[in-house]
C-alpha cells in the first residue's frame, strides 16, 4: 500500500477535494494524434505511459504492455508487472522524484480536460449482477407487492450476460433506443415507438485481471486476487421494453443498447484503505453456502465506495445550473460482495476472461431517496421528481445528461475519486 | 450458385451421401504443428487454405485472410472476397482442374478423420434466440399450464445473451457442473451439488459476417446480408440449476458453464437452394410489425435443415452399437427467420460484431416425439426415455455422448450435411 501522507511534486495532485492524488494512480486511455495510449490520472493531469515507457521511465518488462492501447496486456503480466508498475509510478510523481525523472515525466504529462479519454480496457465478457437487496426489494414491490423479494434472491447472486460490444466510454452519447412494448390487447400489434421509459442504473464495474480456465472454479478465498480494479458503470435501461420482453429469458433488447463506463479504472490496490465489512445478514436470513464463504471475505470484503447520480437537462445548462443530485447511495451495504460475484460466476466452471467486467447491479441504499435508477425514484413514473428549474422528471428525456460520481474516504488516508461516467440522451433516430 | 451438377476430381466428394460434395465447401480450422490453418471439407478430406494460398492457388488479396487463424478476417473483407474465395476453392476442387492446382491442391489435403478440428470463429458476442414456437409452448406446458405460451412471445423474436467465452468446439468433453437448486424449505439452505437435470438443446449458429454500428440498426430487407453461415450448436443446460436461479434476469450458471459449436461453418450461399417460405402465422396471430417484415423473408427467409440428435451411452460404446437416435426436427418451422433474428436484435441499435454468433433456440418439432431436448421429450424428468441397451434416461448421466447432425436437401441439387456437433459427458469435479 502506498504511503498515505506521500505528496507528488505535483501540488494539484496533494489538494483534499482531487479525485486523484498519488495513492490514486487510476488507469485509462487516451488519443494522441490517432492512437490509443495507456496513462495514469494524477490531480487535473494525466500521465502518458506510452511516452515514459518511449523515455525509459519504465522497466523494460513493463514496455510492451503500457505501450498497448488497452490494458489487457498489463493484466496478463500478472500481480507483481502491476505491483512494479505502480511503485514505479509512484516514485517517479512522488515529490522526492529524481531531478532527470521530473523533467521526463512532466514532458509526458497532458491536462485531462483537454484528453480524448477512451475504452482503457478490452472487454471480452460483460456480466452484469443484482447485488443490491434494497434494489431488488424496491423493484419488486412495484411488481409483485405480495412478495417483493423473490425466494431466490438470499441464496443466490442473481445475474445475467450483458452485451459487451455497446459498452461506451463516458462522453459518448447514447441515442434514445426505439422498441416494442406492450399491445393494449393481446390481439393487437405491439407498440414499435421510441422509449418511453428511459432510465440509468448506478453501478459499480469490476474487471477481472487473472483469468481462470473453463471448468476450473476460483475459490471465494482466491477470488478477491483475480479483480484488476473497479469504475462507475450506467447500465441504461428502457423499462417499457424490458416489461415486455423480459419472461422467460431475461432483459435483452431493453439493456443492450449502450452501457457506458467511466474512463478510470482504480486499481484494487489504491482501494485497499477503503475495505469494509461484508452486509450483515439478519439471523432469519439463510446461511451462506461454504462456496460463498470465507472469514476474510466477511470481515473486510465489501468496498466502501460513496455514490451519486446528477442530472444536468438541457435546460439547466442553457442557465447555467450546475448538476442536480438525484441520488446518493454506498456500495458498501450491497447484499454480495466482489469476491461472492467471482466465485459465483466460475461455481460452475465457467471460465472468466482478462478485461471481463462484472457489474454490480443498479446500488440502492435502504430509503427510497437513495435509489439508484429513476424506476425506484418514481415508483415507475407514478412520482416525479422536480427539478430546480421547475421541469420534473419520470423517465429520461431527450436532451439530458447523467453523471455518476464515486469516492472513498478512511481516516489517515486522501480521499479518491472515481472520476465521473457521464452521457447525453441523443433523440431516437427517425 | 455453384452448378448443381460440378463434380470433383476426388470422387468420395461425389458421392451422394457425402456431407461435403462440391457445392458445400464450408470453412473449418484444424491444428498444423500447433498453428491454428483455416480448410473446407470435400468429401472426407480438408483443404488447407494456409497451404494453398502458400503455393499461390488462392488470390493475392485473399492471402492474409486464408493464412489467418479464424474466419474474422476474411469476414471482414466482405462478400466480393467470401464469392472469390468460393469460385476459386470451387474451380480448384472442380473435375475440370489446371493439373498443376490440382497436385499443389491434392498436397494440402488431409484426411478430416485425422485433424484436430478447432473453432473456426473468434466468437466477440453470443446471442440465444427461442424461435421454436413447438419449444417455447411444449417447455411452457410444463411450467405454466395454464398459460404454456407468454403473451409476448408472438410479438417479439424473444432473446437473451449467452457466453461467449465458453463456447467450446465438438468433440472438447463437457464437465457436468455444480450448481445451486431450490432448498427443500424457503429458510433452509440451497443445495450446491452436481446438476441433476443435464440437458442438450439442438441448436443452429447463425454467423454474423458483416457488422453494424452502434444506433444503426439493421433493416430486414438487408438482414441477410449480414449472415456468413451456419453451424450446429448445443446450449447445454442444467435444468435444477435454471430453475431456481432464472428469475428475474433469465439464465445464467445454468447455461454458461459450455456451449458446443460444430467445426464447419457453412456459407449463405451453399444454403441458397434450402431457403423456403417462413412458418405459417394462422389468422389470429398477431400481424408481424414492419420492422419484422419483408416479403422476401416471407417467401424465402426460413433454411430447411433437418436436424437430429443422437446418443452414444458408454454402455452402447462398449457394446459396439451405434448412437441412438432420440428425435428428429427441422428447421423450417420456426416461428421467426434468420433475418428477423437479426432486424430485432439490432432495432435499438445494438451493434453485431463480425464472428458474432445468433442462435436459433431448442428447435423442436409440432410433435412431443421430434423435441430438441430432453426436458420436454422426458416431460422434465417424468417419463425416462428406453435406450436399446435396457438403459433409459431421464437427464444425462456422465460418459454420455450427445451428437448432433443436420442436413439439407433439394430436388435437383447435391444434399449437404452440417457434419456433427458431439460432446462427451465428464464427472463433475470435487
Amino acid at each position: 500500500m502506498a504511503n498515505p501522507t506521500a505528496k507528488s511534486w505535483l501540488p494539484e495532485a496533494n489538494h483534499p477535494t482531487t479525485d486523484f492524488p498519488l495513492t490514486h494512480l487510476p488507469y485509462g486511455a487516451f488519443l494522441v494524434e490517432g492512437q490509443q495510449h495507456l496513462c495514469v490520472a494524477i490531480g487535473d493531469h494525466l500521465l502518458d505511459l506510452h511516452s515514459c515507457a518511449s523515455t525509459g521511465l519504465l522497466p523494460p518488462t513493463l514496455t510492451e504492455s503500457c505501450q498497448a492501447p488497452t490494458l489487457n496486456l498489463l493484466m496478463s503480466q500478472g500481480h507483481a508487472a502491476w505491483t512494479l508498475l505502480r511503485k514505479t509510478l509512484t516514485a517517479l510523481l512522488h515529490i522526492d522524484v529524481n531531478p532527470e525523472h521530473k523533467e521526463k515525466a512532466e514532458a509526458a504529462l497532458h491536462s485531462i480536460a483537454g484528453a480524448s479519454l477512451q475504452k482503457p480496457v478490452h472487454i471480452p465478457n460483460y456480466t452484469d449482477f443484482y447485488a443490491s437487496i434494497h434494489h431488488a426489494t424496491r423493484v419488486g414491490q412495484l411488481f409483485r407487492p405480495d412478495q417483493p423479494l423473490l425466494p431466490n434472491y438470499k441464496h443466490i447472486p442473481i445475474g445475467y450476460h450483458g452485451r459487451a460490444s455497446s459498452i461506451i466510454v463516458s462522453g459518448y452519447a447514447v441515442t434514445r433506443p426505439v422498441g416494442q412494448s406492450r399491445p393494449f390487447s393481446p390481439d393487437t400489434q405491439s407498440k414499435f415507438l421510441p422509449t418511453n421509459a428511459l432510465d440509468y442504473e448506478l453501478e459499480l464495474a469490476l474487471y477481472i485481471g487473472t483469468p481462470n480456465l473453463l471448468s476450473a472454479p476460483i475459490p471465494i478465498s482466491e477470488a478477491a486476487g483475480h479483480l484488476f480494479g473497479i469504475s462507475l458503470l450506467n447500465d441504461w435501461s428502457a423499462r417499457d421494453v424490458q416489461s415486455w420482453e423480459y419472461q422467460p429469458l431475461g432483459p435483452f433488447l431493453a439493456k443492450n443498447f449502450a452501457t457506458s463506463i467511466s474512463p478510470w479504472v482504480t486499481p484494487m490496490s489504491a482501494l485497499e484503505p477503503f475495505h469494509a465489512p461484508a452486509a450483515t445478514r439478519p439471523d432469519p436470513d439463510p446461511k451462506l453456502l461454504p462456496y460463498l464463504h470465507s472469514v476474510a471475505d466477511q470481515n473486510h470484503g465489501s468496498i466502501d465506495v460513496k455514490l451519486e447520480v446528477l442530472i444536468s437537462t438541457f435546460t439547466m445548462r442553457e442557465n447555467n445550473l450546475e448538476p442536480h443530485s438525484l441520488s446518493k447511495s454506498s456500495a458498501e451495504g450491497l447484499y454480495w460482495t466482489p469476491s461472492q460475484l467471482v466465485a459465483h460466476h466460475t461455481s460452475n466452471g465457467c471460465n472468466l476472461q482478462i478485461g471481463d467486467v462484472l457489474a454490480t447491479g443498479t446500488i440502492s441504499g435502504p430509503s427510497e431517496a437513495s435509489a439508484g435508477c429513476l424506476l425506484e425514484l418514481t415508483r415507475n413514473g407514478a412520482r416525479p421528481i422536480p427539478l430546480p428549474t421547475g421541469e420534473s422528471r419520470t423517465f429520461l428525456q431527450d436532451g439530458d445528461e447523467i453523471i455518476l460520481r464515486g469516492s472513498c474516504e478512511a481516516p489517515g488516508h486522501p480521499r479518491i475519486g472515481l472520476g465521473e461516467c457521464r452521457a447525453t440522451i441523443l433523440p431516437a433516430r427517425t
